[in-house]
């Protein structure tokens, strides 16, 4: 598994390249008797899909999802389930220039200096079409969370310097605008500001925040495989995402124990906290409150503007980069956050099913 | 794998409570022929050990490490190295109140609502002590990281609001104050903070920088196992870490493409980056320049103060945490970061040895 | 991984159904640099394509692997190759029938007890087709043991009582016969007593003998995952394998210590066995010499003779399948022997690349 | 993981060298709540235990388990369990001679050329002493399986050229002789040849079996993990076993389809098999009934007698081993082989559980 795969128990291996004949994901620990056609995929890769508004790329891809194995007559059936999006709209001819030098911000020089070349179209396997495999499968997650009652919900949180604010948040907002915000004032704002980023050849990045809820208390695992540690790296492991904050996150270091520490109490029906500064993990157990985390995504790194960088001669040259690039990738990072939690969330919830012999017994007892 | 093993290839199981016999980890895949004694091991858990300033617990644990197997004639044998440190300071009658309510801010609810029930003695195995088998495998990580040229060094950047100042950088002054901080001016300044935030039976939390020179590029996985989400996966398996920044970080979702790009350049000794806002990772994948992340760590959770909770039977309390508790843990996680580095470091070197067929030919070829 | 994936470096996940849109296989962890093309994989699948001789089913298949990632420029790039066969001959409406009972030695029972359903076209997961995947992936492994030298052969051992006679052993002959059979009498008893079994409407088993040569000493992992421990596994997960055996296998439970051991000479090239009773491995490691084992291989469970069994009310019924079957599997379940061999091999060589620290430098060393 | 970690879910990491300071094992996925003491694994590990016939060698071993993790108040604790064994009985100078030299049959040679130089010492960690970790799991794994009903038993079927006799099988019989056969005749032959062979300076090899009984149906993954490829990597990964058979095994192979077939049928009481000479497993998954298989055990290759082999120098040498070796391994085997039973199948049913919707709804629903 040269990381490629992810997840233990709902293990997803994904494959393709943004240039080459499709890109796809294959499912290994899917329960059987979960419902699913092709339309629950297609509704989550729709929103990662380019082409949506002015602030990402004019790319248009059909992005349509098939299911080649692992259904039955409407329903999961326990093996792998393999799910191919076919290229449709690739223009090779516009990347051929990058094969000859290191774009700053991309990976085209760590992944020759790996693997000594590189499928160099597009980004090859380094393109955000990578996370075409990750959505699809992510869709089949969030669909078993439901059925126990679990909500991923993710949105943008700034965009550059323009944040949303608390008292205007509005959960109905997020889906009305181009930037993902739950704040139109806000969303329209990162509009001016993206659009100014635009016309100076510029790209913009942003945070996005993620809020679970309906998540039982003890799911995570207490030591490596703490729940937060494992959502850290699901969501880092998204190609331009730099940061990540549980709940209060780099402020909680600012603050002072007693403000920091979330109280216990009973309202009458169990233990509660009264604050949410942990983000609903405790020791990397979720504590039965909603889930929040944050991650900082990058600036696109495909600019107009001129850079500076070396060719695979090792001369010194300038660049400009043009073609059809998405100034701020932040809003249709949004889905991508959304399916790698909900990946994390399942296995961490298969994981837990053998914690207990009182849990083992329910299955297997007699 | 219930989450206490790390790691595929140089793959460590820890284990042990707080209040047990011992703590301790077994190490399988540790290449064969690497000089290894116990001091090697006693002088990383040396500086995790408690009691060894004011702003620690007054706790004193001898923290002896004992090889029990994999080294002969002082090398590794290449089979598996069982490390083990006994405990000798446990005294449980300080704990035994805690069986009955849950503290805030530390796993006892979550361990009760995940397993049914918890060694409550000390915290048991969500205690800090856990990282001592993390802190004994690294110490040999780093052994190995040696070998090949690389070095790891973490240090403070923060202690509540009081911040190192990058010209007064001086990585000399690390071991000097008992906040290993880089800046003597700033340890002075936290060293104060500390003492009020004690006074008032409060405590503090932190930034934890972390610096690795040396990494040859190439190293990391494009996809799932992107080398800053692996490393993001272990700085927050740590205990208290609740955030986790790659190179600029939640700075670099403000900035603009032009600003965050590093550009490439050759100075005449290859390619290089004139800055490194990315933090040493492209792509997943190092790049050759210094690695470079930042831990936020929570305040310490026991705290002298009055806090309100939940005991067993449901009813709200109030409580006051007594007992030899750090009213700062950072210093003694700085260790503990730099062991979970090395850790994620080896085993993104051993699982790169495989990536190309000219390194396959380096060792298997005829 | 609900066991659809098998390797931990080299690792590959298969998919697909007898008769749903496909079949297929990811593999993650191929290095950079191998040549590859289709054609590679297709001489490989053309030998477990049915309809080759009266001896196997009349089904045609034309079994055509795509490679839809992975591979640039004629070289494989060391991220995830996926290859896809379409299933081109289904006749569902000959299977309708089984899907209202079990027939005996087949996995209908069982998957509906695990699953609660099953897609019962053709065996669905649990065809013979399953190991299209398998066969596809073992020829990409097949190359990489081929550019370090070595080299897999399997062959029929037996058909049901006949036997190859170590004295007409001739490799030459291997291909020249339905039957896959090293000895050309052997090979024309086998036909004739297939054909009998045929005109019973019976069906017959075998065993399949596998020889590797050119394995390098020291490849393979001394505790659980011995190298003969590993082929066993990879062996026995082929759907009609009941028996394996490393050497001389059950024949050295028979025998003393004096006759089983393996003498080492040296006749001035170094090391060598006078025997290989041992089969090619000692504790696990491979020793230099051939490794050799054989599978036992159960009779084809589709018969057309009448059989009791139970239908899915809990009736007892007789039946008697007819359709397109192999009256005996063992000549193509050849091919899948040495596939999964590849996959074990070149999964132990890529384990083995950390075993030493003078091969961790030769790999990253200064 | 470099070979001595052995499951996904119930994860064990043995280590320890014959002539060290111990050898014990860490458990990872412990079920919290299962009652567990040390008496338990003792009892267990007293079964392999040296010294007990006039058939196993004369060291005498305390062989003392000390549970030093993961269990409190007399309960496992959902944490890793720490198992620890001290050597007390290491004559070192026994061995020193063995350092120059490759025994014939062992994995002197094997050792050296993976590592480049090995723990001589009474074997190293090839020592059958290595088996303690696995007993000492299993037995924990062994307390599983009796709370959901299933109990497994292993004996000796052959020694050398003696067999049990199918009339004569009375499992009350088993601990009673020293060769834990369930036929009180075929042990007095089976001590009569063992005595024969050791007065002639040589040694014995044999077959154990092993059934499990209360399996219930659906156990096991139906591709690579197939429950009884897991077994058979299980059982070939201990020391001397050359050969597996699930159910009729190699005899399987020399059947027809119609004789080999167990026809389903239902008495009243759901479906069962008229006869089992699958084993129990079909598809890889676990049928209901009695699973059945046996192991091929080679001979003790160490023996008095003169053997040829060849020194570190590259000289042929002749050699006669001498000290406190087991003229017949088998008997010691059985518990071992039960051991690893219980740990794959401890492993396969936790895989399970989350193989339907409605079981994970039985743990996480609503």
């Amino acid at each position: 598994m040269a990381g490629s795969c992810f997840g233990k128990h709902f293990s997803v291996s994904t494959w393709g390249e943004s240039h080459g004949k499709g890109l796809g994901v294959v499912i290994d620990g899917c329960p059987a008797g979960l419902p699913l056609c092709e339309a629950d995929i297609q509704r989550y890769l729709d929103r990662r899909k380019p082409g949506q508004s002015q602030y990402t790329t004019s790319r248009k891809e059909g992005d349509q999802a098939e299911i080649l194995s692992g259904v039955f007559e409407g329903k999961t059936t326990g093996t792998p389930i393999s799910i191919l999006v076919a290229n449709t709209s690739q223009r090779s001819q516009d990347y051929s220039e990058i094969a000859s030098y290191y774009r700053p911000g991309h990976a085209d020089y760590t992944f020759d200096m790996k693997y000594g070349f590189r499928d160099y179209r597009g980004g090859g396997r380094s393109s955000g079409r990578e996370t075409i495999g990750r959505v699809a499968a992510g869709a089949v997650a969030v669909k078993i969370l439901e059925e126990i009652g679990i909500q991923i919900c993710a949105y943008t949180h700034s965009i550059g310097p323009v944040e949303i604010t608390p008292e205007r948040f509005d959960a109905a907002e997020i889906p009305n605008n181009a930037f993902y915000m739950p704040d139109a004032k806000a969303a329209a704002e990162a509009a001016v500001y993206t659009r100014q980023c635009m016309e100076e050849q510029d790209s913009v990045g942003g945070v996005i925040e993620c809020v679970v809820t309906g998540m039982p208390a003890g799911v995570g695992e207490p030591c490596f495989d703490k729940l937060d540690a494992n959502l850290a790296k699901a969501v880092l492991s998204i190609g331009a995402v730099k940061g990540f904050e549980m709940g209060d996150g780099f402020q909680a270091a600012r603050a002072r124990g007693t403000e920091n520490n979330d109280a216990f109490v009973n309202h009458g029906n169990g233990v509660e906290k009264e604050t949410n500064h942990a983000g609903g993990v405790l020791g990397g157990i979720s504590d039965g409150s909603p889930i929040i985390f944050r991650a900082a995504v990058k600036p696109t790194p495909s600019v107009a503007a001129t850079q500076h960088t070396v060719n695979k001669k090792g001369e010194n040259i300038e660049i400009s980069i043009h073609g059809r690039h998405d100034p701020v990738i932040v809003p249709r990072a949004v889905v991508v956050v959304e399916a790698m939690t909900a990946l994390t969330l399942v296995d961490a919830l298969f994981e837990g099913m053998s914690a207990r012999m009182d849990q083992v017994r329910k299955v297997w007892g007699r």
